[in-house]
């Protein structure tokens, strides 16, 4: 592979969360947040976040229009011992392949667990689907697992967090997406909004958004061009800044 | 309809939000947050959340897939004067519809900018799919819309929040979902998720999930308990407080 061909790689993921707590507005889900700020520094694009219930028949429809469609999929939640904990069970199922306790679980959990503490609902944690790689869970020794193009974590956060720097080195990496961001306070978008457009075309292989914020009634606005090219991002962003000062 | 049939009502929600700042980890999203608590309070209950970028077939292929699904989708972002901006475009291609400037949306406009500002890109804030009804925007005063069950609303969190006042009187009200949350801390998922589980199948219209949390290394967990039925909850809540002094 060339360099420039290098330079182009992308990979791409989805987050799946699961988990009636974040859609009844009980829980802030900050995981995916997280996995998708994550997954930029090491050049896996985000290409989409999609939060389902404790519900079967939902992950597994989630779970395959989104393994199908990305490089990886990040699932966060629904991997502990009580009973709306069925997210192992839907993978399984999505995957087409049998599910069962794995011997190499269970000793992870006997680390954590005394032998006679093990009981049925703590033997759940170690289900899981046939010819899954264990994701390690330094904190409370339940194991995630990874099996095809999907990585199955927990929905405690430091946990997560934990299970993600161990697959993180596994991971296909994409060519860093560089980013500029450039601040045009006080000026509200409709003044720059037919430059950026003209610009936007110009500069095809540069993505360039405009985010609006609204502080003490006045908007603050960014202007974030990202690429995988500096020069040609560094050139872009060199012409957007022109053309702000030229709308001031 | 007799009294019992109202307390069932049951109506759905999905919230899309659109927009790459979310899915580059650079922007929070807090919308679907609100918007999730804030139908809960009205009986209307999330079922879904999807974040997809500023791709008009992804945007497109989403609203479709959910507006099937659900009694509502509430859309947030990409409704500004900029070239990324591009979901009223994207739901007038969904529902198959023409979109044009709207003499309304162009009058709302020209109470906050003079005629003689009110350029190329700005217009673009005018454009509403036909057939739909104007969403108010006090705060900056381009409107969102409601098209079909579709309610397409701003991305800056303050408008957006203006926009959901507008229209929550006009949406259709289920009954309202009551919850019941349980301490169960120093006590570990596992200690109590067989007796959950028994009660969870006695009471199959009451819906139980236990969240963990980790604090200082150490869970402190909740149950919440769910359900319209407030005396078949209460019943419930007060079983599972027995079943937990039993474990504990």
């Amino acid at each position: 592979m060339t360099e420039a061909a290098m330079t182009d790689k992308r990979v791409t993921a989805a987050v799946l969360v699961i988990g009636d707590e974040i859609l009844s507005g009980r829980t802030r889900d900050s995981n995916s947040h997280y996995i998708a700020h994550f997954l930029l520094q090491i050049g896996v694009e985000t290409r989409e976040i999609r939060v389902v219930p404790d519900v079967e028949d939902d992950i597994v429809a989630a779970l395959n229009a989104l393994r199908a469609r990305y490089d990886y999929v990040f699932t966060t939640g629904g991997i502990g011992p009580t009973h709306d904990d069925i997210t192992a069970d839907a993978v399984a199922r999505a995957f087409g392949v049998e599910i069962s306790e794995d011997p190499r679980a269970i000793a992870l959990l006997l680390e954590q667990i005394k032998p006679e503490d093990l009981n049925e609902a703590r033997r759940r944690m170690a289900r899981i689907p046939h010819g899954a790689a264990l994701v390690a869970n330094p904190i409370s020794k339940a194991p995630g697992f990874w099996i095809g193009n999907v990585i199955v974590m927990a929905g405690v956060p430091a946990i997560m967090q934990a299970m993600l720097d161990d697959v993180a080195p596994k991971l296909a990496q994409g060519a860093i997406i560089l980013s500029e961001t450039i601040d045009a306070p006080g000026l509200p978008e409709g003044a720059y909004a037919g430059g950026l457009a003209n610009l936007a075309k110009a500069f095809p292989q540069v993505s360039i958004g405009s985010y609006p914020s609204l502080r003490d009634g006045k908007f603050h606005n960014q202007i974030i061009l990202r690429g995988r090219d500096g020069t040609m991002l560094a050139e872009a962003a060199a012409k957007v800044r022109a053309m702000l000062d030229g709308v001031a």
